[in-house]
């Protein structure tokens, strides 16, 4: 009876004390279990990735000309999107949407010609860039064109303005005194973004445009040692493009569904005067013909002449003839989606995107980046399988219509706008892979800017020859950032790629990220055959990345971070990096305008005021961050809703002054060059508009830096714990 | 040996089974004792809350007139911020925002006067109220204004209007052939904002305009029975109020802190004519000597006359002159602020809204409402001074500048929007508690409808005697639905209370209710001495509610709801109101338009799919809902964030034509009358447009049936588990 009681006695205390150690032990092993189960996930996603896939991919991918509206982009997306299936993602979707396209007529193809006084044609530029290597399908390339540039003539004389930025438009106007009225305008490509040039061309009154990329842009070899003998641009390359910036011309702002209203496709574009890219071989052409002064030192190419400015050639009675007879269309741009749903939180995104349209066969740009993505799928796709997902719901997306203008991933955000601004975590987009083999490449939110350096570490250096480790290792070497003792990364995420939509109108953290060359070494916009027909899977194979090494390094990379952000507990993300780049920002803004500030009565203290209550709010929540029971699922949501928050308390739903596209108050793209990426935009565009156009707008720039200064104060208050300042 | 080693057997059994027993059972244990706590909560804040402090704090809050930008005003923040902190809360601030207010000349009132043949004064209103009841203060009665009207004099003939509507004026224009042009108008109040029927006189080119409340539409006893004797306006009575609907004048869509950029307070307000409110002892003065044909039957009112329409008097020879004398100012208007943190999910919020500032003593508006939220700080702070938190923060605001046009709580929202926008549950208005003692009115969004109805069903009737046992019973009885079998209420709340900038602009599901009369009864827009200086204690003890049981009820109800939506698990929101309210509505849209809807080929049938989309979604929603393992709190808030963002779906940063204030797609106040709720206002006010006054924008509704379609996808979408259907 003894014995029993005491037995019974025993096995009570053993009852509490089981109690009260499984309540203390099981949930901390738990999350020592899922790190350690995540490290072994990271480290089979880069181990299980295979670099041979990619080139397979890239071959087939790259086989046709991608172009979208075409059939051949249509047959792709079947591709992908069975691809996708095949390797088991939960679903894959395509998403289709009805959109304005703008295309060349193939049987009579646009024209810049030089006439002599009869009208006789003494010089024509080429439609089409002649094959150069074995890549058959080159005869059948698509003649040139800049998409969105109108149906039209233009006779005249022609003018040369350098890159065609304002300042070159202003030097010839004030300093020259030339009249630029109904001139053919004659620009090469770099600097800017090309459809910015055609606007000012426009603003300036031209009556036409002609863009070029002159080799000191894209030759910066020997003259004959270009391709198909090297990576450099020949004389008869072209940069391809669009020249219709915000291209969602027919449904802005909403999805382009088969329920839309669309707006007149004769009313929107903005683009009013032709235009139309030609070679430098060709443009040699004209430019050796031009009058008038000789263009200053730093307008000077790398052609082999002294170059002039005109107005019209030395040979008076010789003129130029631009024709143009593009014409726009309405057509379908498809995604493909792929979702891995994730198993704790599946109404939390991580995004990783590319886009599969090119102007030809786009080995680089994009289709590198597609086929690094399809095997990111197999890869996941195969863990999922064998019963390993994410905490958080993985989204694999490539994009259609991104070269007329982001349209398929700008409509899709617009369709699924509400969910992603409440539920996406970051946006991880790779335009295309690999460009050339130096370094990596990466603009970031602030946000992700540690994710990315961890990702960076555990990647080992693509060339295993090397004496730097990891990516992180030779990135460093290569970019490092201004004496940081990090890798150089910049945070103002522009228009050039299908983040754009993601991070200036929903508000999720973003990076663009490549693989290329050390820009220090060679000043390049963009890499020599860009946009080109060149751009093929034996120019990929044989002089950017013969190993695909970097190809899967990029992989990697990509695969890695994504993985990491969705699966792990609270977020790596530290927020104090967002304070700073907006505190340092500022300090920069007062040196360069605080004295004209003062003049004027702007209201810097309380903008500096609000970023300090940032920092201070930001050191706070990191240390609070410190602290989170891991256990506790609950309070790691709360702290990781906190961080995404503060990405969108920077999204202000007004928009910017005359751009309701773009609403992020503190990174942008410039207003006057979509290439360009301003820091408080709001603020910098008007000091632009203050000081280039003597415009008198010191009220928009009081309201603009009153809006800053509230909209900094309000993610100072997502960092609070109840939110109440 | 033996029994140490059975005893260590044992104590190994009872450890596993303890880790066993606790991990199944103390969980699910913990979810029932929570809503055992939850109710005892409930019923310990039903009877605590005392009625007889709450007249205590009724009779000091309106002992003084409480007109906004005054010291009285003022003093009022500084008693109720000192009580609330009494009463325990976590933190009270009081937030103070500079706005433009408007004021009339104290030494130099307005005047309304009927002028003879040689300018001599025939007749003047009075500028005040004539005291009379024993409120001492009534001397010192503030002069009447409507406040936003620009100072000027308009002199000419008058013409009667009805009640100032759009159908009125053109009834003067096109049936009687009437030139309005610089006439002085007479309208009476009710039936539409008095905001637009000044608007409207604006529109018709009328030079000013006097309002006045005929008798029929505020004393329905005998013309001899009015105040102090009974509750119905006597004719010295006026009913003051703004006219400047939007009154945001200064930082629209923004916060009015001390670094806000301000516009130019001499160009904003949107009121050009000179306009003046009288009393119908007044009015009848001016009314019975106009000429011209009779007004129609349902043009008159309840004066001892036959009323015509003018223009001008049958004495040609004698005019009106209407003289006002009101300035603009910016003046600071202050909120109270009171929170308690939660202690579960800190960064989710209920909210509990009223004004504080009054057109003079403010006995029933709003002063009765904030006399009961103080009571119930009382009883909230207590029992967290005893260690009773709800899981989620509640926030106690009483708003000041409301009656100039929401001004405090729109500054508020403005300010904290990102933080209302991503954590904000619910907010519950009362702008005053009770007028009347009938029933309860409410207007709430649809997911708001049943923790309405639950909490009152939990709240005794207040008329103790009654058979009708709960205030839900009583209401069903006077106010039912129309077949429901459930009391009545409305889903579109308009833009007369704090609610507006909450629920219009983010998305905050919200209610606005008070008690009242049975309107079947008496067709009145209000009370009768609404925004009279009548609005006094005595009255309120005298003729409302003498016993104080409605204040009591209404505590009550908003008490034990706002407790219930903090504190329970998963939400008692029912989607599928929503999904329902929608789809009724498009039905009612399809009966009245759809034979004209189809000649113009509006895609109505999309707008039934998303319909029927987010029908079939908000019922797996719920589904799902009966599902959730209580005691997985990251699996509620993953369910609760889904319905809270289902409201959040409905707004769209674009906002409605012409109108970005107003972003909720699917309610809004009408663009024609901001008293007037729309469901689908996008969609409606087009309508009305193109029915009334012939616009052919056509396009136009395209485009609103375009939006709303995408929108209701969009709420379908956040429901689904992962968001993309």
């Amino acid at each position: 009876m003894l014995m029993i009681g005491s037995g019974i006695a025993c096995l009570l205390v053993g009852v509490i004390i089981g109690c009260f150690f499984y309540h203390r032990t099981e949930l901390p092993m738990s999350h020592v279990i899922h790190q350690q189960m995540m490290e072994q996930s990271l480290q089979r996603i880069m181990y299980d990735l295979n670099k041979e896939n990619m080139r397979a991919h890239l071959k087939v991918y790259t086989s046709k000309q991608r172009l979208s509206g075409t059939e051949d982009v249509k047959e792709l997306v079947r591709l992908i999107s069975q691809q996708w299936r095949d390797n088991g993602l939960d679903k894959v979707m395509v998403t289709p949407y009805d959109v304005l396209l703008s295309f060349p007529n193939i049987s009579n193809p646009n024209k810049v010609e030089i006439l002599g006084t009869n009208g006789n044609i003494i010089f024509s530029a080429a439609s089409k860039e002649k094959p150069l290597d074995e890549s058959g399908e080159l005869a059948d390339i698509i003649p040139l064109y800049s998409a969105y540039a109108p149906a039209g003539i233009a006779e005249g004389d022609l003018v040369y303005v350098n890159y065609g930025r304002i300042e070159d438009f202003q030097y010839l106007k004030y300093n020259l005194s030339i009249d630029l009225t109904n001139k053919i305008i004659i620009a090469r490509y770099g600097k800017l973004y090309r459809g910015d040039k055609v606007l000012n061309a426009q603003h300036f009154n031209c009556s036409g445009i002609i863009l070029y990329r002159d080799p000191a842009n894209s030759n910066l070899g020997e003259m004959e040692d270009t391709y198909p003998n090297s990576w450099w641009m020949p004389d008869t390359g072209v940069q391809r493009g669009s020249i219709g910036s915000d291209a969602d011309f027919l449904t802005p702002l909403y999805p382009a569904k088969d329920y839309a209203h669309r707006l007149d496709m004769n009313e929107v574009v903005n683009i009013k005067i032709p235009c139309q890219p030609i070679s430098y071989g060709d443009a040699l052409h004209f430019l050796r013909e031009l009058g008038g002064v000789d263009a200053p030192e730093d307008w000077q190419g790398k052609l082999p002449i002294r170059y002039k400015i005109g107005p019209g050639f030395s040979n008076k009675s010789i003129k130029v003839r631009l024709t143009v007879n593009n014409y726009l269309k309405v057509e379908t741009v498809e995604n493909v989606i792929g979702i891995i749903s994730g198993n704790v939180e599946p109404d939390r995104y991580v995004l990783l995107g590319n886009h599969h349209d090119a102007w030809a066969f786009g080995a680089i740009d994009p289709l590198s980046g597609t086929a690094a993505l399809t095997e990111i799928t197999r890869v996941i796709g195969k863990m999922k399988q064998e019963g390993i997902r994410p905490r958080r719901t993985i989204i694999f997306c490539t994009w259609g219509g991104e070269e007329f203008g982001l349209l398929g991933s700008t409509e899709w955000v617009e369709e699924y706008m509400k969910v992603l601004y409440e539920r996406a975590v970051a946006y991880i987009n790779v335009d295309y892979a690999v460009d050339y083999i130096d370094t990596l490449v990466a603009g970031t939110s602030p946000l992700l800017h540690d994710p990315l350096y961890q990702a960076a570490k555990m990647v080992p250096n693509p060339d295993p020859t090397s004496s730097y480790k990891t990516l992180y290792d030779v990135w460093n070497k290569v970019n490092p950032g201004n004496g940081t003792g990090e890798p150089s990364v910049y945070y103002s995420l522009g228009s050039g790629s299908d983040m754009a939509t993601f991070y200036q109108r929903a508000g999720v953290p973003s990076i663009d990220m490549w693989y290329t060359f050390d820009h220090k070494r060679w000043d390049l916009l963009s890499f020599p055959l860009y946009h080109s027909a060149y751009e093929t899977f034996h120019m990929y194979e044989t002089f950017i990345d013969p190993s695909f090494n970097y190809t899967l390094g990029m992989a990697r990379l990509w695969g890695v971070m994504s993985w990491k952000i969705a699966d792990e507990t609270v977020f790596s993300f530290d927020v104090r990096r967002y304070a700073k780049a907006i505190s340092d920002f500022l300090e920069s803004l007062k040196t360069k305008y605080g004295t004209e500030w003062k003049k004027h009565n702007i209201n810097i203290a309380a903008l500096e005021s609000a970023s300090m209550n940032l920092t201070t709010a930001a050191q706070k929540f990191h240390e609070h961050v410190q602290t989170i029971d891991r256990e506790n699922s609950l309070a790691v949501r709360m702290a990781n809703d906190k961080m995404i928050q503060l990405e969108r308390a920077f999204i202000d739903p007004e928009g910017l002054p005359e751009r309701p596209f773009y609403k992020h108050v503190i990174f942008a793209p410039s207003k006057f060059d979509s290439y360009k990426d301003n820091t408080f935009p709001g603020i910098v565009d008007t000091m632009y508009e203050i000081q280039y156009n003597s415009a008198s707008i010191w009220d928009q720039l009081k309201q603009q830096v009153y809006v800053s200064t509230y909209t900094i104060q309000s993610a100072a208050n997502t960092l609070d714990p109840v939110g109440f300042q």
